[in-house]
C-alpha cells in the first residue's frame, strides 16, 4: 500500500512527530509513504518526496513540519479537485493522511466523499485547541507551556516596577490558550473571545491586586473584545478601530488600563514563539499516537474519519462530526479561572 | 464551614497548587481552611496551621508541599483513628481534603465510613500515574517532561561516544513514566514492570541501532525486571540479587549490555529530580482544577469520594472504586512504543 | 556597621541574588543591613525595611527585586540630596550599596563625593551590558538566553511557512543582546544601533537564505535604525516616523522586507519577557559575587567605587571610570556575526 | 588552503558549534575543510569526511559532535605519529584544528613541534573548566546550568520530606561545576576535590539547616574525598573502598549523613545529562568565537597555539602554557561559597 501525507494550515509543534510515526508504522508493515509539500499545493503541483526511515530520523523533537505548509484550498481553484485526484493516481496513492485544521479537514472530507477510491484519514491539528470531536490537539500543550513560562517571568518584573502587564496570547475565536496559560501562570484576569469583557471589571481587578502589594498580570486572547466595543483613552489615541487593529488588543488594553488605574501598564505580545519549537512531552506522545492511529485506520480500510483523543484513547471519528462546530471555552471552565481574579 | 487539608505520601509537583486552589475557592465562599502538617501525622499530633489567602500567595509554581508530607498511617497505630477524629473535632473541622496516593486515600475511605460525621473528599496524587479511576494525576506530566529533557540531552552524548545509554526512571509497579518519556524522547527500547523483558531482544535492538549509525537509548522503569530473573555478566559482578539491589536495574542492565553488545554502556538514574520542582502547565491546571472540584464536592455535601479527571471533566468518583486496583500499562499502549524499538 | 542597600532603574534578573549575598555576607560578619524601597525614593521618603537572614531566604532564584525599583533621581529634586543624607543619618547607615545603572551609579558617585561620611560602593546593573568598566553585568546572560530560546523556536515556524521572521530584542543604544542572541540563535542577519543598516543588504541576505531552502531570521535591537533614516513601503503605511514609533523597528522592518522580498514576513517583539524571571546560572553566580565583593569593599573602607568583573575576578573600580562612556559593540565583534549572515 | 578538524576526549556541548564556525569562516575565505572521525582515530585509520556548508547546517544548537570522538592517542601507538602525518599529507592538509582537552592538545603540541610543516591550532575543550590558559571553556556553562536546574527542583522535594539531598556532579580533579552549580542553586554545602572535607562539619551544616526549618542540599564533585579518607556507617555498609567505588561519593556520603544526622538522606547522581544536549547561549557564543579565532590563527600562519578566552577577548596562546597545569578552584573562590553554608 502507498500512503500519502501532507500538512496544511498554520504550523504547530508535533507535525513532524506525526509524519515520523506514520512513516515508522507504515514501513514496519511493508507500506510506503509519500509526502506532498506545502499542504494541498503539493498535490496540485505534484511536489512530492518519498519518505523512508532515513527521511524521518531525528524528526520527533523538531518543531514545524519538514513537509512545509500552506493555506491552499483545491476546492477554491478551477479544476483543483481533479488535479489532486490525478496526482494521487499518478503516485499510486491508496490512502491519504492530511494533517490540518478545519480547512484541511474540510477538503479531506470532500475528497473522501468524492468516490475516487482513495481512503482519507485525517489528523486534527489546531494550536488553539478549538476543533470539536477531540479532547485535545497536539501543539496546544506546547503553546500553553511557552505562554506560562513567559507569564512566570513577567510576574517578577511587574512586581518590581509596580506595573500592570497585559499578555496577549493566540486565540482568535476560542480562548483555550488564554484560559490554560492564565490558570497555570497565576494570572489575575483572563479575557477570552467567548466572553466580551467589561473594562470596569478589569480595572477593578487590577486595582485590587495593587492593593494587595503585588502587580496584576492580565492574559488576553488576541480575539477578545470589550463588551461595549470600544477601548478609548481620553486622548483618543486608542480605540477599537485604530490602535487595536495596528497594535492588537494587548496594546490597546494596556493603554486604557494605564489611564484608568493610574499605574504604568505594558503589553507583551507572545506571537509566533507560541507555535514554534520543540513540542512538549504531552504533544510528542499525542502526535505520535495520532500518527500511529491514522495508519491503523488506513490499514483497517476506514475513510472519511479523523483520529481523535477521547479520554486516554485515540479513536477514529467521522471528520464531519469533528468539524461541525468550533469548540469554545464553556462557562464553567471560565468560572474556574474567575476564582483567581483580582 | 471549616475545611481541613493534608498532603501524604511521596511529594509531587502540583501539591501546592491544590492547596492554593482549595484555599482560594473556600475563602471566596466564606469558608475557612486549616492545614495539617506532614500528612496524617499532623492530625495525630495536632500540628495545624490556618491557611488564609496570604499563606498561599506564590504557591502555584512551587514544587513540593508547604504542608510537608509523611507516610504515617493512623490505622497502623494503636488508637490512631480516635486521635485523628479527636483532632478534627478539636479544630471544628466539617470536611477533610486528604491529598495523596493509595495509602492516604485508603485512610480517607475508612474515615469517611467511620460515621464520625466529617465529610472526606480525596484528591488523588501519584507521580507514577498508577491510580485507577482518573485519566491522569498531576505530577506525572512534569516527571515525564523532566525525563524527556534528560533523554533529549543524552542522545547527542551517546551518539558522540558510540555508547549505549540506559536511563532509569521512576515506576516501581507501573511503567507509565518510562512509556511516555520513552515515546517522547525517541527511546530505542522501553522496559516496564508490566512486561518482564528478554535481555536477548534488548541486545538485538541495541545492535540494530548501532548498525544504523546511531547509539541506542534504553529507558527502563526502576521496577522492570528480566523475564528469567537474572542479569549476570561473565565475571559475575552483576546479578539480580547483588548489583541490582545496590545500584538498581539501570546499572545492572548497562553492565550486561556492555558485555553483550561489545560497546561501552552507561547508566543514568534520574532519581528525585523527576518529582521536584515547578509543575508543568498541564499539572498546574489539573492540580488547580482538582482543588476547586474538591471544594465543590465538599460544599455539595459529598463524602467518601475523590475528584478524578475523565476526558476533559473533573468529576467526583467513589474512593473505593479508584483505589481497588493499580492502573497498569495495557498491552496496546506498550505496542505503540514497540513500533519505535531498534 | 549598618549597611543600606537599594535597587534603581529597570529591573534585571539577579537583583535579588545581590541583595541576598549582601545580607548573608554582612550578617556573617555581624553587620546589619537595611533595605530602602524603590531605589532613591526609599531614601527620599524614608521607606526602609530591615533585612535579616529570614528576609532573604529563597531570593536567589527569584527574578526582579523584592526592594522594588524606580527611576527617581534625588539630584533632580529640590533638597533631594539633603533628604537622602538625612535619611541615611536617621538610620545610622555607615555604608550604602546602590545597585543600578548609569543614573543610579551617577547619584552614587555624587553621594560618595559629598563629604557626608557615608561610604558608597555601587553594584553595576544593566541588562543591555552597556556599562563600561566591567566585562559583564548580571541579567545580560539571562536576557540573551531567553532571546536565544525564542529564536530556536522561531526557526521551525519560519521554515514551515517560508516566512521571514524579524525578532526585536532589547538594546536602545548598544546591540549586545542582539549580537549574542543572534550568534547563539543562528540568525541570518543581526542589526545593532552601533551600525546603521542598509536595507538592500538585509533584503539580499534574506533572499540568499530563501534560495538555500530555509527561511531567514533577522534579529534587530530596538534601537537599530536604517542608514538612510527611512523604512517605507510603497503604500507609505510604514515609515521611520510613523509605524516605527508606534510599532517599533521590528514591525516596520518586517513590513518592508515582506514587500521587498515578496515573501511573507512577521515581527516578534520579545519585550519584557527578556528582563523578568529566574536568572541563569551565570547571572546568579555573578550577582552573588558582586554582592559579596560589595560588602568586602565596604568592610575594607572603600568608597566611590563599584564592583566589576575583570576576566574571572571581581574587583573594585572607580565609579566615574565605569560610567564615563557607554560600552558599545566594537567592529570586530560585529564582524564575527557577519560571517554567518545570509 | 585545506584545514583538517577533529574532536577528541569526552563530548561537550559546543563541539558542533566549533565545527560549524570553522567551516563557515574557512568557506567564506575560499578554504576547504576536512573532518576526521572519532578524534585521532580518524587520522590513524584515514576516516575522513569533507565538510561543506550543507554539512554543518543546523549544527549550532546540537549537542555532542557529528565527527564523533575517542580517547585514541597516536603517540601511544607504534608508528602512530607517522600514520597521522601520512594521512594529513594524503589529504593535502595545510593546517589542523584539534578540538579537545589535555590529551588531545598534548598530541597537538607534539605534532606542531614535529617539523612536519602542518600548522596546528588547538581549540580547548573541557567540561570541567580545568584547563589553564583560558578563562572559560565551552560546555562548562551548560553543565552548570543543567546541574543548577536539577538543584532548583530538588529543594522542594527535600523540604517536603525533611530529607538531606546529596547531589553528585562532574569534576574528578577540579570542583568548578560543583562550585558554580552550588552557588547558583543555593546549596548548603559544596564539596570539591581541591579541599578534602571534614564529615563532622558537613553534618553540622546539615543539622543547622534543618533547625532553620528547611532541608539541606549538599553538592559534591565526583572527585571530592573526606579528609581522613573514610566514609563509614556503623554497619560498615559504606566505606571509601567499597560503596564509594561502587556507588560513588554521593551515595556514600548520603548513607553517612543519614546515620549521622538521623534524617533521611538521598543521593542524586546527575551523570551524563550534564554533558549532553543543546549548549547554553554562553557556550554557543564562546564555541563559535573559538572556531572563528582558530581559522584566524591558521590564516595568520600561527602554529603550536590554542585559542583562549581572556576577559572578553579570544586570543591565541601557546598550547604548552595552557596545558602545563590543571586550573583548580582557588581558596578565595571556595570561600565565597562557604558564606552560604549551613
Amino acid at each position: 500500500m502507498r500512503i500519502g501525507i501532507l500538512t496544511g494550515g498554520g504550523d504547530c509543534p508535533g507535525l513532524n512527530a506525526v509524519i515520523r510515526a506514520v512513516v515508522r508504522k507504515a514501513t514496519a508493515s511493508g507500506d510506503e509513504v509519500v509526502g506532498f509539500r506545502d499542504g494541498w499545493r503539493g498535490l496540485l503541483e505534484d511536489d512530492a518526496v518519498p519518505l523512508d526511515l532515513a527521511a524521518v530520523r531525528g524528526l520527533l523533537p523538531r518543531g514545524g513540519t519538514v513537509l512545509g505548509t500552506s493555506r491552499t484550498n483545491p476546492y477554491a481553484l478551477e479544476g483543483g479537485p481533479e488535479r489532486v485526484l490525478g496526482c494521487l493516481a499518478a503516485h499510486g496513492i491508496d490512502a491519504l493522511v492530511p494533517v490540518g485544521g478545519e480547512d484541511t479537514l474540510g477538503v479531506a472530507a470532500k475528497l473522501a466523499d468524492s468516490g475516487a477510491g482513495v481512503r482519507v484519514v485525517g489528523v486534527p491539528k489546531t494550536i488553539d485547541n478549538d476543533l470539536d470531536g477531540t479532547d485535545y490537539t497536539f501543539g496546544f500543550d506546547t503553546a500553553v507551556g511557552v505562554a506560562m513560562e513567559a507569564i512566570d517571568r513577567l510576574h517578577t518584573t511587574g512586581d518590581s516596577h509596580h506595573r500592570t502587564l497585559v499578555v496577549e496570547v493566540m486565540g482568535r475565536h476560542a480562548g483555550w490558550i488564554a484560559l490554560h496559560a492564565g490558570m497555570a501562570g497565576g494570572a489575575n484576569v483572563v479575557l477570552v473571545p467567548e466572553r466580551p469583557f467589561d473594562v470596569d471589571a478589569v480595572v477593578a481587578h487590577c486595582l485590587h491586586r495593587f492593593e494587595s502589594g503585588y502587580s496584576p498580570i492580565v492574559v488576553v486572547s488576541e480575539g477578545a473584545r470589550p463588551a461595549d466595543g470600544e477601548l478609548v483613552t481620553s486622548t483618543g489615541q486608542t480605540d477599537a478601530f485604530g490602535h487595536v487593529r495596528l497594535g492588537g488588543i494587548g496594546a490597546a488594553l494596556a493603554a486604557v488600563l494605564e489611564e484608568r488605574t493610574g499605574r504604568e501598564s505594558r503589553a507583551v505580545v507572545l506571537g509566533h514563539v507560541q507555535r514554534g519549537g520543540t513540542p512538549s512531552a504531552f504533544d510528542r506522545v499525542l502526535a505520535t499516537r495520532f500518527g500511529l492511529a491514522a495508519v491503523d485506520a488506513v490499514q483497517a480500510g476506514l475513510s472519511g474519519v479523523m483520529v481523535a483523543l477521547r479520554g486516554t484513547d485515540v479513536v477514529p471519528v467521522p471528520i464531519a462530526e469533528a468539524t461541525a462546530r468550533l469548540k469554545l471555552v464553556p462557562l464553567e471552565r471560565y468560572a474556574e479561572a474567575e476564582v483567581f481574579f483580582g
